[in-house]
């Protein structure tokens, strides 16, 4: 971590300061899990709204939502059917290759995670509820993959959502304020995804999964999350490459969950302090989801952002044989509203895995 | 299931019917995860507030905060001080046994889980967030005894808290409007805990994870929380007996979460319908925590009240060998204050564990 300092926030103001605990240095901190046995992407797909069908990946997405409250009367409910209908697309897909899903590991943005509840509560199967912001789908994968590998079930569905209305409402302003939006927001994607991973059937592989630490670099602006979470990225990224002993130039794609514009190239520069050289295979599912005209500044986030990005865009591609190994690091703030208005910074994480062509 | 049919709850008028899934039956649906390579509880404690002293289990408890502000300027900092000398005096207590804490799995009850990802900021470490509200210390057990025992980490740390007034403030009201409560309302436990499991070391074992399904039989009360948990608690307790094969006896203790009298009572019928008589050996941490004339009604609750009564008063009875086998089902109410406000019932999740003496 040379020429960085991780600190916990300049607003901080405890009465009683925290100190970071020291521990013993990367080369014990083991952050990667590796996979020795097959966990497949049996099937993966994604609920999108209008917005993300009209955006560079529109000939990618097949389940669009026209009306982004689904007919319901608040989007909070819309967000609900969304991830519901994902879910059960997945499992549907599913069952002729694999059998029944045995077990479902999801979460979303909302307070509580309601969304992820509430679609639980009809599929009769255990459930675990993950959260780590915009990074819940690889903390899903990750989770998911270590059951499969050690033989406690044979299918795991992997599932997040977000909505930009709800997001806003909850982490910013209602719609109908008409707020202005800063240059370096970003806009919370509406989609849901899932998938279904087993340790039967075929499929791309996941082959390890590289857990975040949290980190904090005192960014305290709820607008700006590309630049909070970029720190995150980069400290996963670095264990990553370092414990599988790869780099850079052997993935396909190198994809983080949503830095957006700003943040992914602020993720740049501080790969470079490290030692690495992100290069042309680098990509950023905020950026990839949106084009410039449609006024979404920075680009997408939102837990649904690489979730849709992933199960539309890459999985595919890896199937088809098009990428061979792709790294996907989704990223994460884990403020609430109430933290930052008591004067608190935004702490963040990624978790990144290592996805595999068959 | 018979003579008990599990609904979306009355009050859910979506304009689209979510329609529960059709699934095998509970002989194929397995819960349960069985862990073959041992999964030490190595070290274990809680950090409570003043009212949590003064109650039945006064003696039990070692680390205590008569002010329950912690000196800090709002409630919210003093939860997370409290979890972080929890996760610390953990850490410390199991360094010399079996080094350093490798994973941290934890959550708590406030929006996007702040208390935990502030805490876990300072520790560089990897971690994970996970939710199921008042069941979150035993989902993340599970989890931790599933990383020990694939073999991916030797050291996990699992943690919670929960803190009666940041929970009254978001979840019912702020405790300055002096609102009465109903005769069937639950206390938050002010209270965190933190335990230590390893592959190595000595130490009480984690023996198998019955992961809960969410059930909602259409409670929508947010202040009566026993009720609406005690359906999931008895989904998973039937699960946790017909998939072990233990029955009601085997066991010198069997503890739900956070029930409260009037939950607990309600569980004993609904158990007694499924054919298992709950005997003298059925508590509940929340009926344990408070006395009667501590005025806490149907006593105590929040993702802290499990863990530090399990913590403090179980484990220790685990390691002296006065228990031989405890089954410990914590139980979390998942819904948020938005979802009921726009009439949603309450779904209602249960994670099981079984510890055995070594």
């Amino acid at each position: 971590m040379s020429g960085l300092t991780i600190h916990k926030g300049q607003n901080c103001q405890f009465t009683q300061t925290l100190a970071p605990m020291k521990r013993n240095n990367r080369k014990e901190a083991k952050q990667t899990v590796f996979f020795t046995n097959p966990v497949h992407i049996v099937t993966a797909n994604a609920v999108v709204g209008n917005k993300e069908a009209q955006g560079p990946l529109k000939g990618y997405f097949r389940r669009i939502k026209e009306d982004i409250k689904l007919g319901e009367k608040n989007f909070e409910r819309a967000e609900i059917l969304m991830f519901d209908e994902a879910v059960r697309t997945a499992f549907n897909e599913a069952k002729p290759i694999v059998g029944d899903v045995q077990l479902l590991i999801s979460g979303d943005l909302l307070n509580q995670m309601t969304t992820s509840s509430y679609v639980a509560r009809n599929l009769q199967l255990p459930h675990l509820g993950v959260y780590s912001a915009c990074s819940t789908y690889t903390e899903a994968l990750s989770l998911g993959s270590v059951f499969l590998d050690a033989g406690h079930f044979d299918t795991v569905a992997c599932a997040t959502a977000s909505h930009f209305a709800t997001a806003e409402r909850q982490f910013r302003y209602p719609l109908e304020y008409g707020c202005q939006r800063p240059p370096y927001a970003q806009w919370t994607v509406t989609a849901a995804g899932c998938c279904v991973l087993s340790s039967k059937g075929t499929g791309p592989l996941i082959k390890s999964a590289t857990l975040g630490k949290v980190v904090d670099f005192g960014q305290n602006d709820l607008s700006n999350m590309g630049a909070a979470m970029a720190p995150a990225a980069m400290d996963t990224m670095c264990a990553l490459f370092e414990e599988t002993g790869l780099q850079p130039d052997d993935f396909d794609m190198i994809l983080t969950g949503d830095l957006g514009k700003l943040g992914s190239d602020i993720l740049r520069d501080l790969m470079r302090e490290q030692g690495y050289t992100l290069g042309q295979n680098y990509h950023d599912c905020g950026c990839l989801i949106y084009s410039v005209d449609q006024n979404c500044y920075q680009g997408g986030s939102g837990a649904g952002c690489s979730a849709s990005v992933i199960n539309e865009f890459v999985i595919p591609r890896l199937c088809s044989g098009e990428y061979r190994r792709v790294a996907y690091l989704a990223t994460g703030a884990l403020m609430s509203t109430q933290s930052c208005y008591q004067g608190e910074t935004i702490p963040c994480v990624s978790h990144g895995i290592i996805m595999e062509g068959e």
